[in-house]
């Protein structure tokens, strides 16, 4: 299998993290999304939307959107479980990794600060627009979990809601934002970074960081 | 139960579908976005992300985040099933469902206008933001299903990928796109609209349409 990925993009590093959990290695090909390769016509074919990540089965098959990916990577090679058992809990661990994929990850990527750009606003009001797009989704996510058993989102083992909850974070140190108000969400990324699977997968220790 | 939505919220829109093709018949609880009723501290109790919709249990519990309470709707009542059986399949369809409702309705909301507002772009070039984030990603879902069976976006029968569509072609109109580009979807889009589910889900067909 091959990961087309880039060592910032957070839904990459999503994926990264599952398949490190799942003790799969895979080859890893970078498209280099500030220049813009990720819209080459051979990786449009891969995955039309033209965004990292896709996973490439060695059939050729290719499989787009970061949890639509893990959700396969769970069906398909089912221990460690990434998601509970029971349906009301995998509704809340669904619910909360899309808080941040669905409403704070894609209004806060490259391609909205490339729209803001268009309009006139980059530096620091670029900038003020991801951080408080980040404030009032993590916000929200630390009430989530408040009252679930930690050390992790959701209990004693990382799962899905760790997989988004982890990078997301990092994009939010990236646009400056005050990470102490998360004190729910900071146990458990210190519980996942414990972690092998977590630490490898980070922007900085892939073959692409630049 | 209780479906907490707005009538023109494309996401709540979805679980109304969803809810009809189940069968299952809820109360619903108008929250005027406009007016800023989601974030009545009543409301924001049940979903800290003070968005629609909400799934609320009879025993209190509530859902959030319209896939996740999808998937617990296909999982707890799976005929008819949402999804497809075989995970390679899933996938895809997670795939499509997760590029409207992660990267085309979010970056084309309610909230993201209000925010575009604040930095001076209403009317015409909020318009064209919308516009052209549906232009975009509906050109990429066109192409995610250009060789599927249909008549629906994955084979002959109506599922999530269909329940994310149909409200994004709604949107997309509202923004005053041109979807005779997208044959495919409208394909699917009308062997939807042949269902009495998915007429029945439609803004203009809810108590607390304007």
């Amino acid at each position: 299998m091959k990961l087309h990925g880039y060592f910032r993009s957070s839904a990459a590093w999503r994926v990264r993290i599952a398949l490190n959990l799942k003790r799969l290695d895979v080859e890893h090909v970078s498209h280099h999304l500030r220049h813009g390769e990720q819209r080459d016509p051979a990786y449009l074919a891969l995955n039309p939307q033209g965004l990292v990540p896709t996973l490439e089965l060695d059939d050729g098959t290719a499989l787009t959107q970061s949890l639509a990916i893990i959700e396969w990577l769970d069906e398909t090679l089912p221990e460690p479980g990434l998601l509970p058992k029971d349906p009301l809990e995998r509704a809340k661990v669904r619910a909360f990794a899309q808080a941040i994929a669905c409403d704070i990850h894609p209004v806060q990527n490259l391609k909205v600060l490339n729209r803001l750009r268009e309009l006139g606003h980059d530096g620091d009001r670029a900038l003020a627009w991801a951080a408080s797009v980040n404030v009032d989704g993590l916000s929200a996510c630390e009430q989530l979990v408040a009252n679930t058993p930690g050390p992790f989102c959701f209990g004693d083992s990382p799962g899905l809601a760790d997989i988004c909850l982890v990078p997301q974070l990092g994009n939010a140190r990236r646009f400056k934002v005050d990470v102490a108000q998360f004190p729910r969400l900071l146990r458990a990324e210190a519980a996942a970074m414990e972690l092998a699977a977590f630490r490898d997968a980070t922007p900085d220790r892939q073959a692409d960081a630049e």
